[in-house]
């Protein structure tokens, strides 16, 4: 029962992006989102609720994937190239795999409550911040250019973020692929 | 004349930009704009237009400053690790000196009309294809790892296209530093 209402809750999560994505928030109503999922719209508010409500679920649920893809590669291993390799590669996949709720949250910063929009702009940060701890340990090795770390961390993190904007999964390559190649351009054998 | 003109409508979709980015296109209005730039709402209309009218002025100014950056970094060399450098130089000021241009139009694709986004998509794909005709030389030399070529290009305009979601312009940091360390985070000597 409840793994039901949580499927019914993740398709209208997914028909939502994609049309905040495709209209923008202001513009997209629950009568489209509920064309999208081909559900009535008192389903809809029954299963999320309001359009307020369905902007702050997409974004919490960005912020937990950001938190998922660092907490996932800082545990992969105590080597820090290993451990900046796998955050590249989990938040690669990450943005691959729910880039409609990247694009929603990235275009709709203005429309998110204030306590939303804090709670998230704190879990960047932090992911910002250990990235960049993982440069610090890579340039005292001698691995990794010179450079203040966290606007390094922010480079390398524009790659796989930048993707909600360009990444078609019709594409020949595997985001594992993809993400291998964003550690190659840095230097980070592969 | 024509120059102060042309200086009141630069204010004026500086202003528009300031609004579209705090409020969202469909949210902000005509009236906030000319409160922004101390101007009437029937001067906003006489300078750019409508609502509809200063969001293309913005798109189009964005194409234009990605045109420009590619052009500027393509004449000043013959040899592809100079015109890279200068392509990752050239566009990074543009997104940090025009970042809230940028934004609007990264936030607001789906406000765009038709005909505009397209213009800008054959822009930026023209903007890949030339940054990976460099890399694909680079390559040849063997100063560039390998990887198909139009991807690495994305991934390395991702850096200077994300500033427009992070940059502060009262960071410590100049933009010619902050292109420095991309290039440098791939290899370019700098």
């Amino acid at each position: 029962m409840t793994e039901e209402f949580d499927a019914k809750r993740r398709d209208i999560l997914e028909g939502a992006s994609e049309v905040f994505v495709r209209r923008g928030f202001a513009a997209g109503t629950t009568k489209e989102i509920a064309a999208e999922v081909g559900l009535s719209q008192p389903a809809i508010y029954h299963y999320v609720g309001s359009k307020a409500g369905l902007l702050r679920e997409i974004a919490l649920h960005v912020g937990r994937d950001m938190v998922a893809a660092l907490d996932a590669g800082m545990a992969s291993s105590k080597d820090p190239a290993e451990q900046l390799r796998a955050v590249i590669h989990e938040f690669t996949a990450a943005v691959a795999r729910d880039r409609r709720s990247f694009a929603v949250f990235w275009q709709e910063q203005h429309s998110l409550e204030a306590e939303v929009a804090e709670k998230l702009a704190a879990d960047e940060r932090d992911f910002v911040n250990k990235v960049g701890g993982l440069i610090k340990a890579l340039q005292k090795r001698g691995t990794m250019p010179e450079g203040p770390p966290l606007l390094m961390a922010r480079a390398i993190l524009s790659m796989p973020s930048w993707m909600y904007h360009w990444y078609q999964p019709s594409g020949s390559l595997k985001t594992s692929d993809i993400a291998d190649i964003y550690c190659r351009l840095i230097g980070l054998e592969t």
